[in-house]
C-alpha cells in the first residue's frame, strides 16, 4: 500500500496574523489537495519575518513530503518570501528571461509601464523551477530538497488558485500514485450532537479502520461526514455507499440531505419537481427564512415573496390576521402563526407559506413567554401545520435557528403534501 | 519597557485541515490579541490526531507565552483535545462538580434530557482552571506550565467569542500589565479603499510613530481604524480626537458613523430621534435588507414590516406597482424602485420606505442589464430618491452591496428630511 503523500500549508503575512484579512486560501488548498489524495496534515501562518519563515520552512520540511508556501511575492519591500527562500537553499537571485518577458507582456498588454519593483519580479532563486503567473506578476516557483517539495505561490486568491489548477496538481497528480480520498456527507436536523452519537454508537463502533466519522455541528444541524481512504476508488465508493445506507435508517427522520445539500436547496428541488410555490410570513426572524430561500440561483421559479410583519398593524392590515386572534392569544401564539401562513398564502397567492413569529430578546420577554418562545406554522392548500419552538439564546443566534426549523417544517410539509398526492 | 506577550493559536480538526468548514475563529482572535497588545506571531492548524496536538502544544510552549487553542472539546469520540492536554501535561480527567452543575442546569433550561457524553463533558484534566461556558456545553480551560499559559476553547464561534471577551481577554488583560492600546474607527461608504488612500495621503504620512492607520474593507465599506500606543490614557485618547478631527474634513460625505456604529443602528438611532418608522419592498435581496433592520435589539419601535415582492405578481397585487410599468420599464428599472418603494410605504403605513430590484445572478442577465445591474429607491411623505447600482460579482456578495446602499440611501433621505424639517 502506498504511504499518503503529507502536505503543509505555509501562509505568509502579518495582516493574516493580526486578523486584518480573511485567509480563504488555505480553506481552498486544504480541499484541493484531498481531492487527489494528498493529505493536509498542517496549517502554519507566520508573519513577514526571516526568521519565522526560516523556522517554519524547516519544521515542515521534517513533518510532509509536500509543503505550499502562500505570499510575500509582492513587489514592496515588506515581501520578503524570495530572499528567504534563498537564504533557506543557500543560493541567490537572479533575474529570469521567461518570467521577464512575461512580465514585461503582461505591462505591456495593458498599457502600463513598468518600474524597477515590477522587473525585479523576475529575478528568482536560482534553484527553483519557473512557473509562468498568467494571472498576474509574481511568479510561481517550484523547489525539490532531501524528497521534498516546495511549492511558493502568491497570496492574491485568484492567481494562487489559477497556478494551483494549471500548474501544481498537475505536476502533484503526477509525481504521487497518490491514495484516492473520498468524502460522504449526512446532513441532520432537530437532534443533538451527542443523541445522534449515542444512537449510532454500535454502527460508529463497527466503521472499518479506512472510513473515519467526523461531527460538524452547525445551528441546529448536524453534519456526518464519512471519510475513506483507499487505492480502489469504485470500491471506496461502494463502501462509502454502504456504510450510509447502514446508517440511514437509525437517524432517517433526522436526515434533510447529502453533502453539498442545504436546507434551501433542497427545498427549492423538491418546489421545482412538485411544481409548487412558495412564500413566507415573518416575524421574529425579519427577513431571514426568504433571504435563506433566496440565496440559492434561479430560486425566483418558485418563491414568490415574503411579508415581513413586525408590528401588529401589519400583521392584520396585509396579512389579514384577526384583531381578536391578537389580543385574545398574543401576536407570540399558535394562532397567530397559523393564520400569518394562511393569509400570507393568500395575499402572495402561493401553494406552501411558512410563518415565524416570536420573542428573539434580548428583551420582549416574560415568565410566560421568555426569549426564545418560537411559534411556526407551514399552510399548505388543505391543512396548516405548527410548531413551538423554546430557544434560550442570543438574538442572532434564535433568528438563524428559527429560520432552520422553518425551512425543515416547510420542507417536511412539502413532502407530506407530494405523498398524499400520490396517495 | 514591557517586553511583547508573543501569542500563538491553534485550531484542533481535521474539518479545518482538509478544507471542509471556513476558519474564522483565528481570524477574530487575531485581532482580539493584538487589541489589547498581545502579539500573535504564529497560527497552527493541525487535524484530530493525537501525535500531531502534543507536537503543536510542545512546539508552540518554545516560541510564546499564551496558546490559545480552539476545538476537539465536542462530545464525541472524534474530540481528543481533554485527552491529549491530559497526556501533554502527565494528569487524568476528573468530573469537575461546578462544571457537571453547569452543564445538568444548561440542560434542565432547555428541558432536553442529558446524555452520558454530555456529563461527560463537565470532566476535566485536574490541572486545569475551570472556565465556565455558559453559551454551551463544552467548559473552557485555562493550564499554566513553565511560564505559559495554555487556553482551550471550544470552537463553536459564539460560545469561543463570548468565552474570550468575558473570560480569557480580561484575564490575559490583567496579567500582561502590557502598553495602554486604544483604537478610534470611522465607518466609511460609498468610497474604495485606494481612493480613500489618495484622499487622505497627506495626512496618514503626518501620523505620529505610535499612532497607526489600518484600512479594513467590507462590502462597500470601509472602515479606517485609529490604533494608539502609549502610557497616558487621558493623553493618548486626546492625541486620536485630535487625529480624528483633522481626518473628517476630507471624507465627511463617506462617514456614516465610528467605532462600533453599523449602518443599521445609526439609522435606528436617527429613526427613534425623528420618532418616525420605516419599512422595506425587496425584489433582489429577498428580505436581507429587513433582516439587516432588525438585527438590532429594539428595531420593533421603528421597524412596521417589509414585502419581499419577489414575482411581478406579489409586485402588482400586494404593492400596487402598475403593470404598466413593469411592461414599459421591466422590474429591474428606476420607475418599478421608484413604485416598490412608494407602495411599500402606503402599504406598510410607515414614514419612510426603501426599495430594491436588480438582477443579484448568476443568471437573468441582459446585454442591456447585465448581472449586477440593481436600482435602489428610498419614498419619503414628501418625495422619492431613486439610486442605480451597477455591480459586478457573485450573488452573495451583488444582495449585501445592494443591502449597504440601499441602508445608505435611507440614511442619507432620513438626515435630509430632518433638514427640511429643521429649515
Amino acid at each position: 500500500m502506498v504511504p499518503t503523500t503529507r502536505a503543509e500549508i505555509i501562509t505568509i503575512g502579518d495582516e493574516i496574523l493580526f486578523g486584518q484579512i480573511t485567509d480563504t486560501n488555505t480553506q481552498w488548498i486544504g480541499t484541493q489537495l484531498t481531492d487527489i489524495g494528498i493529505r493536509p496534515v498542517r496549517k502554519t501562518s507566520v508573519g513577514d519575518n526571516r526568521q519565522d519563515i526560516l523556522d517554519a520552512f524547516a519544521e515542515a520540511s521534517t513533518r510532509v513530503n509536500v509543503i505550499i508556501v502562500t505570499g510575500g511575492l509582492g513587489p514592496t519591500r515588506d515581501d520578503i518570501t524570495k530572499h528567504t527562500f534563498c537564504e533557506y537553499f543557500g543560493t541567490e537571485l537572479e533575474i529570469n528571461q521567461e518570467a521577464l518577458a512575461l512580465v514585461t507582456e503582461f505591462f505591456a498588454k495593458r498599457g502600463r509601464a513598468m518600474s524597477e519593483l515590477n522587473i525585479q519580479q523576475a529575478a528568482l532563486p536560482k534553484n527553483c523551477t519557473y512557473i509562468p503567473n498568467l494571472w498576474g506578476t509574481a511568479p510561481g516557483m517550484w523547489f525539490e530538497k532531501d524528497e521534498v517539495i516546495y511549492v511558493s505561490l502568491p497570496g492574491v486568491p485568484y492567481e494562487m488558485k489559477s497556478l494551483m489548477e494549471f500548474e501544481i496538481l498537475p505536476r502533484l497528480k503526477a509525481r504521487f500514485a497518490t491514495q484516492i480520498i473520498q468524502h460522504k456527507s449526512i446532513r441532520t436536523i432537530g437532534i443533538g450532537e451527542s443523541f445522534l452519537a449515542e444512537k449510532i454508537a454500535p454502527w460508529e463502533d463497527a466503521l472499518p479502520d479506512h472510513i473515519k466519522l467526523a461531527y460538524l455541528p452547525h445551528f441546529g444541524q448536524v453534519r456526518l461526514r464519512l471519510t475513506g481512504t483507499g487505492t480502489d476508488q469504485e470500491l471506496l465508493e461502494r463502501q462509502l455507499n454502504e456504510q450510509v445506507s447502514q446508517l440511514l435508517p437509525l437517524i432517517e427522520e433526522h436526515v434533510f440531505g447529502y453533502n453539498t445539500d442545504e436546507l434551501e436547496t433542497v427545498i427549492g428541488t423538491l418546489l421545482i419537481n412538485s411544481n409548487a410555490t412558495v412564500g413566507t410570513a415573518e416575524s421574529c426572524t425579519g427577513g431571514f427564512v426568504a433571504n435563506q430561500i433566496t440565496s440559492v440561483p434561479g430560486s425566483s421559479a418558485y418563491f414568490e415573496g415574503s411579508v415581513v410583519s413586525y408590528s401588529n398593524s401589519v400583521k392584520m392590515n396585509v396579512l389579514g390576521v384577526s384583531r381578536e386572534t391578537l389580543e385574545e392569544f398574543g401576536a407570540v401564539s399558535e394562532q397567530t402563526a397559523r393564520e400569518m401562513a394562511e393569509g400570507a398564502r393568500r395575499v402572495l397567492n402561493t401553494t406552501f407559506a411558512v410563518s415565524t413569529t416570536g420573542i428573539a430578546g434580548p428583551d420582549g420577554g416574560t415568565a410566560e413567554k421568555p426569549v426564545g418562545t418560537v411559534w411556526i406554522a407551514c399552510a399548505t392548500p388543505d391543512e396548516t401545520y405548527t410548531q413551538l419552538l423554546t430557544l434560550r439564546n442570543n438574538r442572532k443566534i434564535n433568528i438563524e435557528l428559527t429560520s432552520s426549523y422553518a425551512l425543515n417544517l416547510l420542507r417536511k410539509t412539502i413532502l407530506k403534501a407530494n405523498m398524499a398526492l400520490k396517495s
